[in-house]
């Protein structure tokens, strides 16, 4: 196998495996193409620095990410049960992960967001891009639900930002406490940062 | 200068710059003691391993944090004016930090969480207490608050988890969009979170 498309697929393949695990700075060309099996001429055949490979195994993720958002929140189901599919959908994500390889691997545009943002301007970019696609499909839905008066809010883009810093705060102490339950309550404390009717007394006994 | 307690902080001192900068994974002892402008013996008559002086730096962080949090959530205040006193330092202290060095530097225990606690237990462990307590602190509070029938929380611990993941979310997002303004919707979107009276319609136009 040399500069074929599948080395390039198992390139990032690995590279993502890796980073999930340990993180991008720790990680080196060396060591992702053993992980992936091909040769260390491979990878400048593919990408251009390791930064390139990072910035490539965030596209695809996103595409991957992307596709499953607009699958759960574009059905004709009431809005805030969309929302509702969102954060199942997420728990069942990092569950399946847990059970693949014994740690909840968190999300890998938040890792980088705190682990590179501040010294790697490109990759700064685009999670700043993602997020702020995160956020235009939150607020899509948030918009539609204030319309048919089932949420309160007075600002859907505040509120959609706010709906996401949820989702990448309980993330965080899902992969910190290696808990998939720790998002269990994100349907809660989503209605309740929605002003969704009924929601502000909370429902007791959460996991 | 050798081995004196003075050495101890002025690598301590050079190590969380650092780590703030550019994240754990990425530095050498070199690196950290050419910084701190210690021999690199010293080094280890103080610090056993570099994970060693990662703990050591958390300590340290939360030492001050810990002391700063008590000071703001201790006053005899109403319980959630307190909580707003909590949001309106972090967002000051990391004004401080961008107007220092350029940029938002994020939690430091929010940055390690992501970066480390997949592959170093010790330190996994020991932020675990650490937001442990701050969960403590806030849900303290909370539980003041729904005595005095300002929130309606029916478990106070749960919402103080959703307060502590909410600030750190947009932590992560000052530090992505390099913007402290990111905090300035944590005092509404924490009333939201709890039922404060009259909260669930947010205010309009923050930033």
């Amino acid at each position: 196998m040399g500069r074929t498309s599948e080395a390039r697929q198992k390139i990032l393949g690995a590279a993502r495996s890796l980073i999930e695990g340990r993180g991008y700075s720790a990680l080196g060309v060396a060591e992702i193409c053993k992980a992936a099996g091909v040769p260390k001429g491979s990878f400048y055949y593919f990408f251009e620095s390791k930064e390139a490979l990072a910035l490539a195994v965030v596209d695809e993720h996103w595409a991957a990410q992307r596709r499953d958002w607009e699958t759960v929140l574009g059905t004709d189901a009431d809005p805030l049960l969309r929302l509702r599919g969102l954060f199942e959908q997420t728990e069942a994500g990092q569950r399946a992960v847990q059970e693949g390889c014994g740690t909840v691997s968190g999300c890998l545009f938040g890792n980088l967001a705190l682990e590179l943002s501040n010294h790697a301007e490109p990759v700064r970019g685009r999670l700043q891009e993602i997020f702020d696609a995160q956020v235009d499909m939150v607020e899509a839905v948030v918009a539609e639900a204030r319309d048919r008066g089932d949420v309160t809010v007075s600002d859907p883009r505040e509120a959609a930002r706010a709906v996401v810093a949820q989702l990448e705060g309980q993330v965080m102490f899902a992969k910190l406490y290696n808990s998939p339950q720790r998002l269990s309550p994100l349907w809660d404390n989503c209605r309740a940062l929605l002003g969704a009717a009924g929601s502000w007394t909370r429902s007791a006994g959460q996991a």
